[in-house]
């Protein structure tokens, strides 16, 4: 017997079948995230408390079994991926969460969603604002292993900015608590800060203690039409030197929205055929046109008048705009925006999804250079974006059916890392490394600087139990095969 | 000759004697920080630029000489007292500062003040929040070491709030970069969440990119006078419940404001007599009476209604309030608070500045328990803080040339510290550790905690080159001599 097999024995005798699952399809469920790269673990174990989780470390210590711990599991680059043979720590069932609204914090397990937490402070007027677009699915503790971002960063920042507290484990079992329920603390170095976008490989969260900030109000949504990429940025980057500070401004480029028109040609002619004139009309409009969605928020007169500010200002440049002016519209005009990201497969059954960042005075030659992969490849290359944070989704979509699309998407995603990296950007915005990104690690980082890193992933991790091959070990990943399974995001 | 002799010899032969003080009197100004505990450096080192810094890490290497780097000196805790032989090296003189109004980005050298900053960030409608009572003094690079905090960090966070990228070397002499001029960044390991904070323990900053802020257009002051301490904490936390931000929400004790009665009355009586009338005739109200200044910022109008709906909420509690209405009596009420620290030396010759955070709901206990440590040592105990944070600067004085005094200092100290982590605070919000607070961060973190920060030290600083005392080597200086010297803060 392999020494993971009698492991994984001994822990099945110690916590039981309920807690450690090791038949096929619930170790099938937790062997990806939403990379669908998969690779069957050992085990699946669901903890029933923190003594389960010193159980778990105490035998894979003794037996170097890896840990890979999970949440829900829509992540998107392998962070998630277990090691063959590994075990995955499911904490997607600790969900307590409370909320003090004198404080305004909140205590919350890892396996809380966003949604779930959201929901829960909207109870005391209080707000949660990291929203991914995984933000129904994604738990805290996935949230928090990659400091994830979303749609209003520009305005209220990441993950990493609400986090006041970590609990969890070490690699070797010992139990710490990094930060306090406190505004402000400056005692010793912050681990939670490195724990934050660690991708699992640095600790074992079971507990954190996040901020809330007062709820808007109410919000404002509009959407305004650019006969070209370069007007659209250049709207953008006025309304940021003018002090302007929406709390959404996506941008969304042609082929991003052709996808959606005709998804809904195909599936849903109705959501077509509702779109505001301005938009339906504008498909047809110019070569390389694009879209910016603008949502304002705060107190209501507040929120409008930002809003209306901005479209004044913008005016000159945009081609026309439409403001929502009831629950009904503003929904369609979020969905826009919302569906690209599957709309998207109507170019191509597979696709390379990056969330690259660049500095604002390089997104011009960012948009201009992914067009000329699209051109000199003859891939689909739809790209949305956040726009005042300069953090953009660029995706490369091919057919992993045909060999030669699949070693040009190969090509063209290794050329777009350089770019970004020589336009002084960041390989992840918001996604992380995992594996996906692995390959591109060297281009991000010196070897001084990895070094550092790696010395410190060995100081806190020194048996190398926790999610040891992520972030650090090479893989690519971009033309291995992926599992057809329907995962509970996609629709 | 020792070793770290024979270093400094070399070192002056390499970069010459204006990058390399030797005279008694630069090695004795480079002696301290504010806490005023002297020990001599064997030079005082002005680099000209980066290739001399890695000189001078060749030769600490390779002479095992510790290297303490060096703003303004304006840290309270001695993290910048240097050991006895080594190194300062001192980066006042790196001012540059760049600031981009696209990105809202400084692009600054560690040498600048907060004054500096803010004042270029100003030319551009631009905002650096973090303001700690030392801003003309403090430095960019200090402030980072230390996390500094400061008034506003209720509405607008603290220095780390607003760090992007950091550069500079490493203890071995490698140069690392860490983050970018970008707004969301998830490739590889926080490393620059670990600089900030950890005292220069851990490398030495040479450059850092902040995030600035559109200004506040306008800020209206006021003040309010509270019976009781509880009704002023009642006050504070009414407002946070009801989902009101004020930019500063300053809690002010009797001792703290008596103090500063004092001070005027014998220093400058005009100040005293200008004084609004609530104010004047409140201090002798009651016995154990507290004030609240209290800060609203934004677009004019907004502010305005703030503050009001601020004063409307408060005004059942409070036992009447002063709003300024122009920037003379502004001023005079913010003066009411910054005298308070220097002031309280109306209540003896030295004092034991400490920076502890409670839990809000603990913040009553704490002041009751303070007062309890005045009663039972009668030492003064002036204590004012950032009430929204939890963040109360609780001062002990005493009379250094009464050993009674000291002992009873020492004790009122350890038992202060002990209540706060009874309470689940901080034994430091913004200060930071240095040698001031050594002995207590056993009682802040349990040995897991200190084993793993000691193992990320030994990580990135195996030679142990870098302000190698500090943090983790327990010192008590509360009791020590302090340096009778005017720095330039002193008033």
């Amino acid at each position: 017997m392999l020494p993971a097999a009698i492991a994984t024995d001994r822990l099945l005798d110690l916590l039981g079948p309920e807690q450690v699952r090791t038949d096929p399809e619930s170790r099938y469920l937790a062997s990806m995230d939403n990379l669908r790269f998969s690779r069957l673990p050992a085990a699946r174990i669901f903890p029933a408390d923190e003594s389960a989780i010193r159980t778990v470390l105490s035998l894979a210590n003794e037996y170097s079994v890896p840990i890979t711990t999970r949440g829900a599991g829509s992540a998107t680059t392998g962070a998630t991926s277990p090691l063959e043979d590994g075990w995955v720590l499911d904490l997607s069932a600790w969900k307590q969460v409370h909320i003090d609204p004198v404080a305004r914090m909140a205590y919350v397990q890892p396996g809380l969603t966003l949604a779930e937490l959201d929901a829960a402070a909207a109870e005391f007027g209080l707000f949660y604002p990291p929203d991914p677009g995984s933000r129904e699915y994604a738990t805290i503790g996935g949230t928090i292993a990659t400091n994830a971002g979303g749609m209003r960063g520009a305005k209220y920042g990441v993950t990493r900015d609400y986090v006041l507290a970590l609990e969890g484990f070490l690699g070797n079992g010992d139990f710490v608590r990094w930060g306090a329920n406190l505004r402000k603390f400056a005692a010793g170095y912050n681990m939670r800060d490195l724990w934050i976008g660690s991708e699992g490989t640095l600790g074992i969260i079971t507990g954190a203690v996040l901020r809330l900030i007062p709820r808007p109000a109410h919000r404002c949504t509009a959407i305004a039409v650019f006969a070209s990429e370069a007007e659209a940025l250049s709207a953008s980057h006025g309304l940021l030197l003018a002090g302007k500070t929406p709390s959404a401004l996506e941008f969304i480029d042609r082929l991003s929205i052709e996808s959606a028109f005709a998804f809904w040609q195909r599936t849903d002619p109705q959501t077509l055929a509702a779109l505001p004139d301005c938009l339906r009309h504008w498909q047809t409009n110019q070569e390389k046109p694009a879209l910016l969605l603008i949502e304002t928020d705060g107190p209501h007169q507040d929120a409008q008048a930002q809003m209306h500010a901005i479209l004044d200002q913008i005016a000159p440049l945009s081609k026309g705009h439409f403001e929502a002016t009831d629950p009904n519209t503003t929904a369609q005009l979020w969905k826009v925006r919302r569906s690209c990201s599957q709309a998207m497969f109507e170019w191509g059954p597979r696709k390379l999804n990056e969330d690259v960042v660049v500095p604002v005075d390089a997104q011009l030659e960012l948009l201009r250079f992914v067009d000329g992969l699209r051109q000199s490849t003859g891939l689909a290359t739809p790209t949305f974006g956040h726009v005042a944070d300069g953090n953009f989704h660029v995706h490369i979509m091919f057919d992993d059916r045909k060999p030669e699309t699949v070693e040009a998407a190969r090509r063209a995603l290794h050329s777009l890392m350089e770019k970004v990296i020589d336009l002084g950007g960041a390989i992840s915005g918001e996604h992380g490394i995992g594996l996906a990104k692995s390959t591109f690690l060297h281009l991000q980082h010196g070897p001084a600087e990895i070094a550092a890193m790696k010395a410190v992933k060995h100081a806190l991790d020194p048996a190398g139990i926790l999610n040891p091959d992520k972030i650090w070990t090479a893989c690519d990943t971009s033309a291995a095969p992926r599992e057809a399974i329907r995962l509970p995001w996609d629709h």
